[in-house]
């Protein structure tokens, strides 16, 4: 996505080889107008699928995945985070490791959202290692829901989280698909391609 | 405003007097054409403030406030909230005691995204006993920017929020104001003045 690779490149900000602050329009600062035209190129790229639902998680996984779910008029569960869940009830949960932060966080969601006719769409804002999404991936299927697509705003495609999805099947697409952070410079995967 | 009132009436799960879970469109389960409907209402009510950016806090704040930041066409920052933060020098931070979860909480915002000319639209999910609204009304004010208004989803008028910060001088306007939850039901203040 065109529009997304040149707010990158104009205002992600390249921490290492592995980091890319991104927190001016996506993380922590939001671009509403961004996340509008994000929203509209996920409802485009899965409109065919059906989609009943929209999970992501709390908190940089809202603003996309809200601005999908007008455009795809469906409604939008985000998991809770928490350092430690007390088992309850009425909750789906699954442990979720953050290589980044170097801390493990359960994420949960009601089971009441979810049912076995949903066909659902994970959104989140980056893929690295997976765990994020792989997470998401086994709430939805204990409520046996059907994934039917993962979108993703940014992937670091240069960590293993992409291929790892694409290997168990599921169907990923990225809005942008960072091929490295070498330098101190953003290369896309695109660019390395027509280069 | 009517369509939100209509949502809780019919939604809404009342707790207890003070406990009124709205999870399956605001908090956990978001209705994207909801959030929209409330983001233009907040553009609409607060239009002749020339506000220049939103602050909410994660995460049930971001989807109304990130929708009210696309119809006023500003950037949205939301507070990070941490059980205990590590003091960090880009950051403006202040605590936040929650009667609800009966907890206490660091909330921050990075420092670069506010400065003495930002005219500030607080936006959040509930106000209740004001302690989040008046959390975000200090990191705002640290920075030196002024805080022209505070836009709550639904207020709970039986607690003190909501005249606190009118005491305090601040422009409070609320979608759904809350009279009472006695007796299982949601009583909202215009209908006690109508009845």
């Amino acid at each position: 996505m065109r529009l997304l690779e040149e707010k990158i490149k104009t205002d992600g900000r390249v921490i290492s080889e592995n980091v890319l602050k991104v927190d001016s329009f996506l993380n922590h600062q939001v671009d509403p107008s961004l996340m509008n035209e994000i929203g509209k190129e996920f409802a485009e790229i899965f409109s065919n699928e059906e989609i009943t639902k929209i999970v992501t998680i709390e908190s940089s996984g809202i603003a996309p995945a809200v601005m999908a779910g007008l455009h795809m008029n469906v409604p939008v569960i985000f998991a809770r985070k928490r350092k430690s869940l007390t088992l309850y009830e009425g909750l789906l949960s699954a442990s979720v490791h953050s290589f980044t932060k170097n801390e493990t966080n359960d994420i949960s969601i009601s089971k009441k959202y979810l049912n076995e006719n949903d066909k659902i769409l994970i959104i989140d804002d980056f893929l690295a290692n997976g765990q994020a999404a792989l997470g998401l991936v086994d709430l939805v299927e204990q409520a046996n829901a059907k994934v039917v697509g993962i979108g993703i705003v940014i992937e670091k495609s240069f960590q293993p989280g992409a291929q790892k999805l694409i290997e168990l099947g599921f169907r990923v697409e990225s809005l942008a698909r960072i091929e490295s952070l070498s330098n101190g410079e953003v290369l896309f995967i695109n660019e390395k391609v027509k280069g």
